[in-house]
Parts: structure tokens; sequence; C-alpha cells
């Protein structure tokens, strides 16, 4: 088995629980964030300073890697670890939530996903197969199974056939998949549907993968349906493998999925409205292109000591931005994403001190009580 | 005196020579590069970044920073140091070179120059004296005076009111000036008409700087142009002065100047370029996003032990501009502004073991003989 969940901890009060995943790239401490690396490269950063701020694991988009370089480009560069200088793990996507977003530019039958690139037109066919060739190829430590992810709102007819599909292109990935150090994790779909998600996940589950993602959500549905999803959804996976909700990563839905029994978050939020100048700090989030901030020459957050907020202050970081400076994407960037790293470590150590139900509150509290926007 | 120029040695052979520049913010090691952080930052890089590379000095722009974010809001915030989390010497310049260069958009008596902004079109008054106010406001190490830069060509006429104005402006300058922990640096014009050098050096000298500029060059004249009147200016200049050839920073104009006398060199070029992909190497440019390099795993430059050649290759480099992403900025600006350093510190160390001239001789060879464009 190229990865192992070992259970370290179970909250009393919710289903948050630490762990350990075991990778042949090293060990994850879970619950956690995982920042998103689309183009191999966490935008404005090195994986340097990935390391620096206590990233333990990036997600990095096959499809866009597929396109652009090419994924046989990168298995001759040695691998994506290699490509881009980076030796903790790393979870590629299946490109599905990708394509099936593209929408009139692509055609999905039994056989897969016909497309045309959104870089160049160019028409492209992606299979099952194909996926696992792609993310073999790419090397990554987890690969994602190809699913077919139904947007939101989806009739239940709709939700059901894609659904179904996502569980017979999961056997063909396991049957395709064949990288002994590489693990594959299966998808559970059903949108908003319990009976779908139940099916879905008795049949993904009896497929027999390392690790399970809940797909097809936070696509656009109210928060409390995604959170009564996940509290159906998660108990009908396997407590000895990691589950792994896709495309989350506010601070109110991350401590909300861990304590419905959530391992694993990815999300570009963090690292996208960074780069468009929005903050998240203890207090909620600060748009530092306000002119508020112009003579503030405070940090960004006084709680936090992450590079940007021991050497800069408020009105230099609007100034970078209002002059389009680069280095004020990067020092938003390495903010958001401490940010949240560092919300995970207190997650994980409030789990193992038994006081995570208190850690919460006293977060969200804070958090909502001061949020701007 | 803010700062003191102590010569260390001379080479026999050119009028290259080794120094110290010793300012209220640290030794600066000459011949030395500076490279340019134009709005409060070197594009892309942070100053941790700058010191690991070896910048020992970096340059602001007056102008830039004047309009935005303000000199008053940068006293404010504790001076330029401390707002941009940079403590080594900084030089500013006066400003008078941009805003001589808004063309139609300026207006110069006597007193001073009316400019629109670049930014707004709101409209501005640059005076000697203002300038002074600025340079002081925004506490750097080293400021300019403010001169007159005429453009190349120009008649003879012009260039000598453009001279004789600048010697006035000079002298209001040091009248203006009183700020103890920062030096004032003259500058000398006069296009490439050689008695109004000789003129102006005369007059300039007079006045009595810790530092002298030879300005107006490296602004469209051919290179042996520039060289000569390098020739016969810079011994014209005290030669327990540090000498500064403002804005020149390709590496063969680089070993030029310093085999003509001068210390100090500053220029956009290298961080310029590395923001279009083209890298300064030992065996010429590099242009990354030619296709030749699609998959070539090898480092930018094979002598370089830069952060980026030692971590990553051409392809990889090539799909991150090709992608568009932040991190190809970062790179390729890293190892420019490391050639350029590395060069100096080369300079320095072959001046300083008598062999200066050879050494010089074997860099061009190799950078000229594989040059790509």
């Amino acid at each position: 088995m190229p990865v192992r969940y070992e259970l370290i901890k179970e909250c009393k009060e919710t289903k948050a629980r630490v762990g350990r995943l075991h990778t042949p790239h090293g060990v994850i401490d879970t619950p956690v964030f995982m920042p998103v690396g689309t183009q191999a490269t966490v935008k404005t950063m090195t994986p340097e300073e990935l390391k620096e701020i206590g990233a333990q694991i990036i997600l990095a988009n096959t499809y866009h890697l597929y396109l652009r370089p090419g994924h046989e480009l990168i298995k001759e560069a040695g691998g994506l670890h290699r490509f881009m200088h980076w030796d903790r793990p790393i979870l590629t996507d299946s490109g599905g939530f990708q394509v099936f977003s593209l929408g009139p530019l692509r055609n999905i039958t039994e056989e897969g996903v016909t497309f045309k690139s959104h870089l160049d037109g160019s028409s492209h066919f992606l299979s099952p197969e194909k996926v696992m060739e792609i993310e073999m190829a790419l090397g990554s430590t987890i690969a994602m199974a190809f699913d077919e992810c139904a947007p939101y709102p989806s009739s239940y007819e709709y939700a059901r056939a894609a659904m179904e599909r996502t569980t017979r292109w999961a056997k063909r990935c396991k049957a395709a998949h064949h990288k002994e150090d590489q693990a594959l994790f299966g998808i559970v779909q059903g949108v908003t549907y319990r009976d779908l998600r139940e099916q879905s996940a008795a049949e993904i589950v009896e497929i027999d993968f390392p690790g399970y993602a809940i797909g097809g959500l936070s696509v656009g549905e109210p928060k409390p349906l995604m959170y009564e999803v996940l509290d159906y959804t998660v108990p009908l996976l396997p407590k000895d493998k990691p589950r792994y909700l896709m495309g989350v990563g506010s601070p109110d839905c991350l401590l909300e999925g861990v304590a419905l029994g959530v391992d694993m978050f990815d999300c570009v939020l963090p690292t996208r409205i960074a780069r468009n100048g929005t903050c998240l700090t203890s207090r909620g989030k600060v748009v530092i292109r306000n002119a508020a901030y112009a003579r503030d020459f405070s940090p960004l957050d006084p709680e936090c000591d992450c590079y940007t907020c021991r050497n800069y202050s408020r009105a230099y970081l609007r100034h970078l931005f209002k002059a389009e400076e680069v280095l004020a994407l990067r020092l938003a960037t390495i903010h958001n994403l401490y940010f949240l790293l560092r919300l995970m470590e207190g997650i994980r150590q409030a789990i193992l001190e038994d006081r995570f139900v208190e850690f919460k509150r006293q977060f969200m509290a804070k958090y909502e009580g001061d949020q701007e926007e």
C-alpha cells in the first residue's frame, strides 16, 4: 500500500480526528490543508518558502499540466517532484472538475470526454485510462480517479447517471492504474441526494481504494447543505482510510469539515484572494487596498508571526498593491497560506488536547466578529 | 562626512580600482553594481533574497516615490529603509532623469521643472530645494543632486545651457541639504562635448561633494563614444571620492566602466530583461522562451551556482514563462542579478590580484563567443 492512514486521536464531541498519512514522500499530519500549485508551482511561492510556512503536501492540476507543458515532458524531466523542485507529497486531481467546467466546449460519453483546450482550442480526449496514464507519468504521490462532477443544482436523474458513471470509471481507473509507489483515491459523487451519496459511497468503497474523496461539493450549494451531505456521507467511509473534501478552504468550512470527520482539504481561495489583495486575519478579512490602510504602519495581523507580518506594514503592502508590484502578491500569499496552515496546526493540537469544540468556537467568534466583508 | 571612500588597490594597466565606501548603513566594496528598486522594492525580490545574492546597496527612484506613496508617508513610516525592510545602504536618484524624459509633459525654467504625473496627469513642480526636501524625507544613504540631463544628441548650445544650469542647481541643492547622516553626490553633465564635460567637472568638484556621478551617458549614444567621454572625464574627478556612472549595467559596459575608473553603477537592465525571459549567462544571453529549451533539463548557466541554477532546469523555467507564472519572474531576476553581482565580485578580486585585464579579456571572449542575440 503506497499510503497508509494511522488514526491517532478522535474528538469525543465531534467526528474530528487527528491522524498521520504515511507516504513514499514523507508523513502528513492530518487534518491537512493542501495549497494548490495548478501549473507545477504554488503561485508566487518557492518550494522552500512553502516548507518554511509548514506546507506538508501540495496539489497540482492534471488538466493544466496535461495541456502545458505535457505529461510526457514532465515524465522525461524525472516526474513532477523533480521538475518543480518539491520533494514532499503531491496530490494530482483527475482533471474531471476542470473538463466538466468547460461547458459547451466538452462532450461526455461512456468512453470518456472530448473537449477543446482553453489555451488554443485544440481537441483532446480524456478517459479513465488516459487520465491514469497522465497521472502515472506525472508521478504524484496521490492520484485521483477520473470522475464526473455533476453541477449544483442537478436533477435527480442527471445526478444519478453521473454518479453511476463515476463508479464505472473508478473501476476502469483502478484496472488501468499500475504504479506501486502512487496511491489512487476514489471519489464519491451524488450531488446533494442522500440515497445517491449512499449508493456512491457503498460502490466506491467496494472497489477498495487507499483513500476516498467527497467530490461535487463546494460548487455553489449553500454551506449548511454541504455540511448536511458531509454529515451523512463521511460515516459511510472506512475509518482506517483518509477522507478528502475537494475544493474547500475558507476557515469556517475547514473547521466544520474537520468536525464532520474530514482529513484533507484543498482550495485556491487563500492564494487567489491574496493576489487580489484580500488577506485572512485572526479578525476576519482585510482588503489591503482600502484607503484606510494608507498610513497604517501596523502589521496585517497583529497575532500573526509570518514573514510578512514580522517585517512589513499594512501601508507598505497597500503601496505594493497600488504600484502593482510582484512582491505584493508574494507577501499576501505567504500570509494567507501561513494563516490557514497555522489554523490546521491549531486544530490538530486542539483535537489532541480534547479542546477542539472550544477552539472552533473561539476562532469563529473572533474571526466573524471583526469581519469586513 | 556621512560617506567616506577608502582606496584599497589600483590596477597597473587600467584606471580600475578597488575601494571601500563607508556609510552609516554599512561598508560597500567597490566597484559595485546597485540593483534598482524603483518603487521601494527591487521587482520580485525580498530584501533577504537580495542579501543572499550579495547586493550591498540598492537604488530607489525619487520621482516614483514622490508620486506614490509620497515622501511624507515614507517619512512617517520611519524612512525608506524601514518602510521597505532594507537595512543596507540606499541611493536615491534625483528624479531629474525621469522628469526630463517626460517630453511634452514637462516645462523647465531656472527655478525648476513643472510636469504632469504619468500616473494621473496631476501637475507637480520640482526644484533643487524640493528634491532635497524629498530625498531627506526618504532618508536614503546617498542622495543625488537635481540635475538637468540633456538628451543625446543635443546641440552644443543646449548641452552647455543644461550643464551650466546643472551647476547652479547643484549649488542650490548643497545649500538646501541639511541631513548629517545622508551624503549628497554631485552630477557632471555636458553630453559628449569634451570642453563642456571639463567645465562641468571643474565646477561640480569646486562645490565639493563626498561623491560624484557622471550623468547623461548611456542615453542612446554609441558605446565607444560613452567610453571616450569616461576616458577624459573620470580623471577630472578627485581620487579620494567615489565615481558613479548612472544607468549602466550590461556586462561589457561594466567591465569597460571599471577599466576607466568608475566605482558605482546602476541599471534596470538585469531585472527588466529577466521579466521578459532574457537571462544573462557566462556564455551570453539565453532567451528562455525559445522552443529549443522545451526539453532542455540542464540549468540556465552550467557555471552558475545561484538558487535558480542549483534547483531548476531550462525546461521548467520555460514552462513557467509560457504559463505566465510569477515564479518565472522571480527565478530569472535572481539569476540575472546574481550574475552581475558575481561579475563585480570577480572584478574586485581580479584587481586585487593584479589580473584585471586578463579577467576582462577572458570574460568577454566567452560571453560574446556564444552570444545568442
